[in-house]
């Protein structure tokens, strides 16, 4: 049941709570943790318009600064004796999630309730909610 | 994280899911499990009004029918080592679930991710939803 984790993160307080739930999973038989970042398509096209950068360098930064955020994250992990794989998607997140999901063929994914952006959450609902209702396997719902 | 477990049950294939899922998180430092039943008000006042029996010896013929589900999940549990506890409650399941988590101050929660009501839940949304949306801890979502 928890042998590889999805691990989908938007590296909020209630993501980083997901992350403590998998690292307690260790002895329940959990072994590798796949780490998810999706980077919001409509962030990506907003950036893209502001920037005066042209779009390989701009991907180049945006990519920099996930890895960054990811990397702490990674090290933490495999510390613990996890194996690791780390993925960084573009798109939506709610599909991209679920792709990830299937191609990976994990056995539970750990996500926080909510993620980063609360307003749009209250008028669109949760990313969260939409991965759960679709997941093929069990989601473990962390919560604020 | 998981040291007490809330089991809400209404007997379905997916709760059965979701006990196996527990069963799993022994090693992981599970030790108690509270076993929770609601009987759905509407579904009591339907048999209210339909039975020619008299109101205490239709709730004993009930609890005695929902005793004999729990029963054998109980002795399965305590078997391997849980301790457990059997609530039976009768009300608006959504609200008793939510109400017994906070009182049993539970560590997380395991539902299935769909009762038995499909049809119902088509339109008025599940159950586990309203509860995942609702509840303080974690909530394993447990797929069909």
């Amino acid at each position: 049941m928890f042998k590889k984790i999805l691990y989908p993160t938007d590296f909020s307080d209630v993501a980083q709570k997901a992350l403590d739930f998998i690292k307690e999973l260790k002895n329940a038989g959990a072994e590798e943790v796949v780490i998810l970042h999706v980077i919001d398509k409509r962030f990506f096209d907003a950036i893209a318009w502001y920037t005066t950068k042209d779009l390989p360098e701009m991907k180049r930064d945006l990519l920099k600064e996930v890895t960054s955020e990811i990397e702490p994250i990674e090290k933490e992990l495999k510390d613990l004796g996890f194996k690791v794989k780390v993925r960084i998607e573009t798109g939506d997140p709610f599909t991209e999630i679920l792709r990830v999901e299937r191609e990976e063929n994990v056995s539970s994914m750990a996500i926080g309730s909510h993620g980063v952006s609360n307003i749009e959450e209250m008028f669109l609902g949760s990313v969260s909610e939409k991965v759960i209702r679709k997941a093929k396997k069990p989601v473990h719902v962390i919560k604020r």
